[in-house]
């Protein structure tokens, strides 16, 4: 990692030396990248850490040192639904990932070398672990609370089973405890079009030349399976496509949402590492929160929560509403009072960065109760 | 096409010399393959004809013929559903695809060439033509029923858009007056797996040759969006990839829908040629039955249709059930006295291939009141 691609609001957190991983294997000398916002009170008990989703960095939200738009910016800061007034959040990019974070894309400083394959095989639970020491770095023992939506929905389920009592509150958005087939089958296939790209080179490609079409069509499934057939609809119909995406080939973009597909791939390919892909993707397959107990629900029973907030979509393809109803209904099995949302939203998975209005208020409300 | 290809079963009709394209261009000496089960009448009006999905041959049933099973083999048969008891079938092998008609794997006769993408832009219209030319060379000016599902859907709208008094009764299962924009997105991504693939050599790869690549990921992604998520649930769950199937690669098959996608993805690349996948896939995009009148319901209002049965399946991902809920209400507004059946199937699109107790049901009941 280079220090001139470090955001000046980014701040680095040393894993313990050495780390080791889930499923075996270890790092030395790794790091996490974060970003915090609000400040930290006297006893420390304010902490919210927030995980993301596969593919954003830490920048949750603009701050004074990076005034630039975070991935989150609606729902972070004074009197947002993530309230900076009163807590003090830390956002994390992934272990794994490659915004800052030690990664298959970064050089394994026990052999001067890029990690590519030699990293070892990355789990949801190493995600939770690694965003914990990002809070301990600072001095936090125990979370007021645990945020994430997506992958970050599981890394906090994680979190819970393998850092019991290190938190108050959970929140986890359009999350499961294990992906459904439906869900593998496509996962899988985004990795098989980098995998079968030449220009992978079984991990070994140069710094300016990944598999660029493995990553413009894996990139482009997850885009499409992000959203809903109606929120589509609705947004592209049938239009032709933007002139700037016409090509000579017969096979060319012809409609609109093609065209939103280009600049999604393009955008991607430009910041993502395909290595860093592979890893998440995978760790998003194989978590399977019930390897932790006998059951998911004996497993909240020993995680010390005070409350959880679960939220689904109604509309979400690749994590289905049922998946978020069975993590509440395991909550209150386990005698953790427990909220759950089920959003009517149209934007399927990605509602969560879309339909600001009705997210911002179930998590707000739940926040300013705890 | 080689004879020894020519299942016994399967006979050939010249279309009309030249057969003009519905968007430009012509074939020269161009045939479609066909099967036919049962017996003409002496009036000849007792002719079903069958279209198929994108990728089935004429070979819908077995025969004393060619006695291996067929792609709707418990629909078509005597005392079945589509009962060649009484009527005479004819399954057409689509225009522009590898099973005996002419398509972009054909040599041009003009040529001797393979056509490649020479071939001309070829429509749904074309398809629902060259079907109609079959019936021609048996002497069949009206049809019964026009029958077909998924693309055979759009097929007998086009069938009775560009061939008004032609048919008297339809059956569309599964199909759609116009692609949604989520639709177009996922065959767009299929079609670019394709073109992406450096063996597709723009269209030029060899016999022997073809984009192995591409075909695989399009064909799983087409697996994948054709089923639905609670099937799979049901038929898969998280269970492990059979040893068959694993791989020493790290990132290669873990749970057994991988490997059920794999089995498709072989039999397809096997068996189906990249440019006509091309070809076929793109027709579907372009199609838009609106294009042919002033609405939906004046097409249907010259159609000269008796009845009409539009099937849909509430778990459809790719021709989701409003879009034949939509056709329904066209053929009613037009006045033609129409059956509509929302399946409540949960194997999504392809669940006509499926669910025969359903399907089977609903068709022999209404073709049995024709």
């Amino acid at each position: 990692m280079k220090d001139d691609l470090r955001g000046s609001a980014r701040r680095h957190a040393a894993l313990p030396d050495p780390f080791a991983f889930w499923r075996g294997g270890a790092l030395h000398r790794a790091e996490v990248a974060f970003e915090t916002w609000g400040e930290l009170d006297a006893a420390r008990g304010n902490a919210i850490l927030l995980f993301t989703g596969l593919s954003p960095p830490a920048h949750a939200a603009s701050s004074d040192l990076d005034p630039t738009e975070g991935w989150w910016e609606e729902m972070v800061g004074p009197g947002r639904p993530i309230d900076t007034g009163r807590f003090f959040v830390i956002c994390v990019n992934s272990l794994g990932s490659c915004f800052g974070s030690t990664g298959p894309a970064s050089i394994d400083p026990t052999t001067g070398r890029t990690y590519q394959l030699s990293f070892p095989e990355l789990s949801v639970e190493d995600i939770a672990r690694a965003g914990y020491a990002a809070a301990q770095s600072l001095g936090i023992e125990t979370l007021h609370a645990v945020v994430g939506p997506s992958l970050g929905g599981m890394v906090v389920l994680a979190f819970a089973a393998v850092l019991p009592g290190r938190t108050h509150h959970l929140v986890t958005i359009s999350g499961s405890a294990a992906a459904s087939p439906f869900t593998l089958a496509l996962r899988s296939l985004q990795r098989e079009a980098i995998l079968r790209d030449p220009e992978w080179k079984s991990g070994q490609y140069g710094p300016g030349a990944p598999p660029r079409t493995g990553l413009r069509l894996a990139r482009k499934l997850g885009t499409i399976t992000y959203r809903s057939a109606a929120e589509w609809t609705q947004r592209f119909g049938r239009t032709p496509v933007d002139p700037a995406w016409r090509t000579a080939d017969p096979f060319g973009p012809t409609f609109a949402v093609e065209g939103y597909l280009e600049a999604q791939a393009e955008r991607f390919v430009a910041s993502f590492d395909a290595n860093c892909y592979l890893y998440l993707s995978r760790a998003m397959d194989r978590f399977d929160l019930s390897a932790h107990g006998a059951s998911v629900a004996e497993i909240f029973r020993r995680a010390g929560l005070s409350s959880a907030l679960v939220i689904g979509v109604e509309s979400d393809l690749l994590f289905p509403i049922g998946e978020q109803r069975a993590l509440a209904d395991a909550l209150r099995e386990a005698g953790v009072p427990t909220d759950f949302v089920s959003m009517p939203s149209i934007e399927g998975h990605d509602a969560f960065l879309v339909d600001l209005p009705r997210f911002g208020a179930a998590i707000g409300a739940y926040l300013g109760r705890t």
